[in-house]
């Protein structure tokens, strides 16, 4: 392993943020999480308090003057994770995702350019792809989103480039499929966790359940990044994580009714997607990083039964 | 033709913009200019002056007020080119391509979503491929521009994806190769016009002299544009327009000498760019708007000789 750093991680009390924390902080890096606690949770980072190698920011990655108090004390390496992460919300206003997912990331690279910081790892998304279909691979285009998600996403991914050839930067940018997993803070089997919690017996689906994606274990989208990380070794580094396999949403709700421990009717509200932007079919192309020896320890399923059983148990 | 509309030109009193009022006018349509004259200027409409189907207004696309006061008029169709057109300004400055070339489409997209305007014609840039070599088609990935306002550019277009998906809009993509011809505000022409006349015996050039692109006269790109605009239906259209032939910059050098009358030493500074995020070779497929049966009637070489023939007669 490298020798300890001190690395930021923006978004460091979401879902996947938290995740990642804990991992850096086993291999022995400081780590200064950065949030505003709009979707992360102090309490996802419980692990980690009182360790002398982590710390929170309350605050906003749009913000210069909070980076410039994170970076004046030295940064190695930024992983870049703060975003809207609710993607059917911003239909209704577009400029969520413009301020929460592309302005965090030119306001933490601009910072980075003034700081001299080089490293940044960036959670990117399979929705930069739109509705394109086929095995998706890292080369492919044309790259029209459909949802302002995937715009922001693939509008910071664009200013990245630009920033690694402009001021020396080294960029590592992991396509992301759907995560799922413990410390979950939404998505569909976080709302099919809640809706059945509070009316045991139905569980009402949005769209016909016909949707297939593959899912990942946000533990296994960790190891994906920090294997890519440590790996790949050019100015930008572009790559997709996915799942293996694929689980339909009504495979997801019988699964997530099965942990429940009791039975309940499925009821579907029609339609080929869930809300606007929702991508139907997706598949990825996930042979560089599988290239390195990475494969998820858990398939779709799997991942959605160990999210749904977490749910269960201490979902909030 | 269809039935003349009321059109939102961003950028009127550009280059570009400029040529495109003219053309769209002479087509019958209403034309209002939205310029904030920081590169553009009202000399460059002189020939619409006074005209009833014309109007310029002088503000800031990145003021939704000012939007909204134009849109409240009514408009059917906007063409966007609104933009920080000086590459190599924004190395030193990135917030300047984020703001005058990303947020200026945000915030046009953003007021149609309001207005209810569904037509958006964008000026993109071949800068979103970055250094990508081969003849790079509208499908090309992946995409990393090296150039803040490639990224700005890559950036916009991602937006403008969203919206059409979210709202319904459609849009006409427009990846623009060099541009040159008369009312030239930037660009090696320009300087090497400026430079002579300051100078005369003696023309300093960034670089080598050896990068080698096509270049495209701007009537011969607005023809393009109004074409595609009128003929390709999806909802997002996204089409190259480039150059037939290439001219390295040492032939251009050699053709603005000659344009100036008189002999004059040719000095090359070194090194196989003119500045950070200067593409040095460049060649572009253009078979999806040559379907249409377009091909532009100045050559790379003859669109130069044109600039450089305005130059010295008219630039100030």
């Amino acid at each position: 392993m490298s020798a300890p750093l001190r690395i930021l991680v923006t978004g460091g009390a979401g879902f996947i943020g938290c995740h990642l924390c804990e991992k850096l902080v086993a291999s022995g890096h400081r780590v200064v999480a950065l949030d505003n606690l709009l979707l992360g949770r102090r309490e996802n980072l419980a692990a980690l308090a009182g360790n002398e190698l982590f710390s929170l920011v309350v605050g906003d990655a749009t913000d210069p003057a909070t980076l410039d108090a994170i970076f004046a004390d030295g940064v190695d390496s930024v992983f870049h994770l703060a975003a809207n992460s609710d993607i059917a919300k911003s239909h209704a206003e577009p400029a969520t995702d413009r301020v929460l997912t592309f302005d965090t990331t030119f306001t933490v690279l601009d910072a980075m350019r003034r700081h001299g910081t080089r490293g940044i790892v960036f959670a990117s998304t399979s929705a930069v792809y739109g509705e394109e279909q086929g095995m998706l691979a890292e080369d492919h285009g044309p790259l029209l989103p459909i949802s302002h998600y995937g715009a922001a996403k693939l509008a910071s991914e664009a200013f990245i480039a630009s920033f690694v050839a402009n001021y020396g930067m080294q960029a590592w940018i992991c396509r992301f499929p759907n995560v799922v997993g413990d410390r979950s803070t939404h998505g569909a089997i976080y709302d099919f966790v809640r809706k059945l919690k509070a009316t045991p017996g139905r569980l009402d689906v949005l769209g016909d359940g016909s949707q297939i994606k593959p899912y990942l274990h946000a533990d296994d989208l960790v190891d994906a990044i920090l294997l890519a990380w440590n790996r790949f070794d050019a100015p930008v580094n572009l790559f997709n994580v996915g799942g293996i396999t694929r689980c339909s949403v009504a495979r997801m709700a019988q699964i997530v009714v099965e942990e429940s421990g009791g039975p309940a009717e499925i009821v579907y509200g029609g339609g080929d997607r869930g809300w606007i932007g929702d991508v139907p079919q997706v598949a990825f192309d996930i042979s560089r990083i599988a290239s390195l020896g990475w494969s998820p320890r858990l398939d779709s399923e799997a991942a959605v039964r160990a999210a749904a059983r977490w749910g269960f148990e201490a979902q909030a």
